[in-house]
């Protein structure tokens, strides 16, 4: 946002042009001022005719909240004249005889709507700086929400999805034990529908024992892993609600990939990056479908440094689209992979419980991998679905607005 | 799959084996060699001893399909002996006693399952050179289904989504005229769920005039774009149902952004590589909702060729969010930016026609943008709805296996 610069980086580039910058025309106004290829305001940012053109805010070129008007590109027309500078926006003669008008702060670049701070901006699109990464559960890990606290105040589900979204994980008590629930409660807190899979919605995750044809829907221990990377969106967010869990073991357990990946990118560069650039291939063939999709474990944002998401399920992973892979690669990326899970299995990461009935697990898909130990017993009946990020991101925002 | 490679690679490595590689211990047989650091077989690939081990298909360890039934990562287990080798299998002795089998083909690969042949599986996964790019519109890309037909047969069903697999387009004909019907549609075909957005499922496209903040619901013309860039995954597919249009104008029209980037690459590296490479924010924030996110406008696989998806709305494009960024780099977009857009305006790409009431149109929104020339008129009701590509990847798989 227009603040997001710190004052030594304002003095620094205010000296600069005064020293330096010998193409401004120096039509000096208010602190806003007309350069030969584009505006600029404040001392310190500068927009192009062009980006100030699609960003009038005058009544013909703007819907309110965030939408122009026009479909024009502008790419040919300039700036004549600074009309006049005010507290909120500076007025501007264009060369198509256009007058209109170019926001000086975030309150006039977002009319008639209250715009976030940075930090929560920073936070709600999980900028990595933003987030609080845990190498071992501390005691800020594990927070609980009452269910009627959350349904019924905004400010205990606003504190709910700050926890979800900075430490990937929160816990939801008093859930009423019946089926559906976990589907209803996107809806019900205006976090927008549900993500459906082809597993249902919901999906429930009870021993079916020898009918099973998936590890999660047997008694068995389930290692580390992410929900379904053999869908090319993977599902950002994962609601795990426990309806009954009287049975031996079966306790559950998530480690926070991204603390991981830090550590593991400092000590391991080359491996890190065959982890972000080699495509492996995910697979769920069954008898109604055949799901399939190609990821790196371990995905970038475009920037190359922020860690977007992991895409990891030792049982979904195939093999055989990969046998055409040149083989030293392959014998590369199992070594590289080998250590990483090491790391990510060191029994300190882990975050345990037991969940009880009426519990509810809200959890990053796209950054804590979940697991659980192996249980003996019929009466686990686990419940659940999964939702967008981008609802989550913005029911955050208008929350913290 | 296990035949990818020509005839010229096998002999080709067959021969260097023989020459150069002394590490075998040419414990050769039936084709199976064992190796120092796997397996070799039909001798032109090999498997590392874990990658075998990971995929030995003996009842203890695999479940049908393509699950395994274990979760050890066996990187210390070796081969200790190949014990014989039969037409689908390689039989194992293994350093900790286990015996098993690793599939020598495909149909022993998946066992239970027939694969599709790779050609299919290429296209299905969308790989470039699998698609049919269409620079200008031509006779193939404007292919009609019978709604009638592609309910109740297969065949026709199955060329629909290759047609829309292939050229991002194809149209349904007779759909009924009735509000919903869209929504509906991918359950009767067997598509899985629709993927809701918070505008609503179906969202419906029509003249608001002045009670409307968004572009789309006024009579203006909509210059191309693809939907909701400002979802941070996007939707794959399009599906656009024509209810009534009894207005002046409102035609509809597509480009293949595929076919122009593979163009605009060529002639310009730099701004392709700018486009690639710098995120642009986009967003839309209104009363109940702040959805924001950020893409390049050409988003490729992490193997930097094949383009994945491209995310482009000028309506929706962000600025403010931008002007932290450095002036030059922006600068440099927005040149990059106005180059690309004028290849996808070139009116002589666009594949347009008017929507009669009953059909619907479904399409790439990962490729193909979309359009409208402005109407004068009231009588033009749209429904749309979006879905997974997965989910049409995967029933394409399940119909041509």
């Amino acid at each position: 946002m227009l603040n997001k610069l710190s004052l030594n980086k304002f003095q620094k580039r205010f000296a600069h042009n005064l020293l330096t910058d010998v193409h401004y025309q120096m039509r000096y106004n208010n602190f806003v001022r007309l350069a030969n290829n584009g505006l600029e305001l404040n001392n310190f940012y500068r927009v192009t005719h062009q980006e100030a053109r699609l960003n009038c805010r005058c009544p013909e070129c703007w819907f309110t909240f965030n939408q122009p008007k026009k479909s024009e590109s502008f790419e040919d027309v300039v700036i004549k004249e600074i009309i006049s500078v005010d507290t909120e926006y500076v007025h501007l003669k264009w060369s198509d005889d256009h007058t209109g008008i170019f926001p000086r702060k975030d309150s006039s670049a977002f009319p008639g709507v209250k715009m976030n701070s940075n930090e929560m901006l920073e936070l709600a699109m999980r900028k990595n700086s933003a987030l609080n990464f845990w190498s071992k559960p501390d005691k800020n890990i594990y927070r609980e929400f009452l269910f009627d606290d959350i349904k019924n105040n905004e400010i205990e589900l606003q504190k709910c999805l700050i926890q979800l979204t900075k430490y990937g994980i929160a816990t939801i008590k008093g859930v009423p034990q019946e089926t559906d629930t976990v589907i209803k409660l996107p809806e019900l807190l205006g976090l927008g529908p549900t993500w459906s899979s082809l597993f249902g919605s919901p999906f429930k995750v009870q021993n079916k024992k020898k009918e099973s044809r998936n590890h999660a829907y047997t008694g068995k221990e389930l290692p580390l892993h992410t929900d379904i990377p053999y869908y090319s969106q993977p599902p950002g967010v994962f609601l795990f609600h426990c309806i009954s869990n009287k049975c031996e073991g079966g306790e559950s357990f998530y480690v926070d990939s991204f603390a991981c990946i830090n550590e593991f990118r400092k000590q391991y560069p080359e491996e890190f990056k065959i982890l972000t650039t080699v495509e492996v291939t995910f697979r769920d063939l069954q008898d109604d479908w055949h799901l399939v999709s190609t990821h790196p474990i371990i995905e970038l944002n475009p920037n190359g440094i922020d860690i977007f998401r992991i895409n990891d399920s030792p049982a979904a992973r195939d093999f055989f689209d990969w046998i055409p892979t040149e083989f030293h690669t392959r014998e590369n990326w199992y070594k590289s992979y080998n250590l990483y899970r090491k790391f990510i299995e060191d029994p300190s990461r882990r975050f345990e419980f037991k969940m009880k009935p009426g519990d509810l697990t809200i959890f990053d898909n796209w950054r804590v991998y979940h697991a659980r130990n192996k249980f003996i017993g019929d009466e686990r009946h686990m419940e659940g679905c999964y939702m967008e990020w981008s609802h989550v991101r913005s029911k955050l925002l208008k929350l913290t607005s």
